[in-house]
């Protein structure tokens, strides 16, 4: 199992999901949203590299390859359409805007009728 | 401390240590022989990246961050002249050339004079 750590943030307007892959191509990792529409999931797997050199002998095997699945619960006013993930420098940085707070529900005056 | 977990592989002409580092820039990441000539060190501190937003609130941390130090003792053969550093997507990669093998010590015959 690859070791995946992550910070979580929320900014005033998103919330910011930070996830350590180094070493990863585009293939090798994928971001869903269930279908319940509350759960981020990040998954994949992360593969040794390719050697193109013949001959290698491995004297220590420290680094944790294999796969990954990272599920964050999101908080209700998570905007799931809105889901933006960029890999830079062996970082995963998934962005997920928040919905605009609801407006207030207006005290509502029942009219009445005089026989 | 960072957490740079790594891999060191011996290759025919050279020996290579891969260690994982995401997110670090050319000024966090020092490589160095020591004195002994016999000691590989790799050493710098990661930081958490510049917020540029305001009113951020970290509602999970678990991405290892601070100051990291990884000694290598190096082989015999190992040829500290020759030494390279890479990093990319978050890999660092220090490739050490290893000297070609010594000539093989013939035989010495003395001489027996005759008196």
């Amino acid at each position: 199992m690859a070791a995946t750590p992550a910070d979580v943030k929320e900014l005033p307007e998103a919330y910011v999901f930070v996830l350590d892959m180094p070493w990863l191509s585009a293939d090798q990792v994928r971001v869903d949203v269930e279908e319940d529409g509350r759960t981020l999931v990040v998954s994949g797997e992360r593969k040794r590299e390719k050697e193109r050199d013949q001959g290698i002998r491995y004297v220590w095997m420290e680094r944790r390859l294999g796969k990954y699945l990272k599920r964050f619960p999101m908080p209700e006013n998570a905007n799931v359409e809105k889901v933006a993930a960029r890999y830079k420098d062996g970082v995963l940085t998934v962005t997920v805007v928040k919905k605009p707070p609801e407006e207030p529900k207006k005290p509502k005056t029942v009219e009445v009728q005089v026989a």
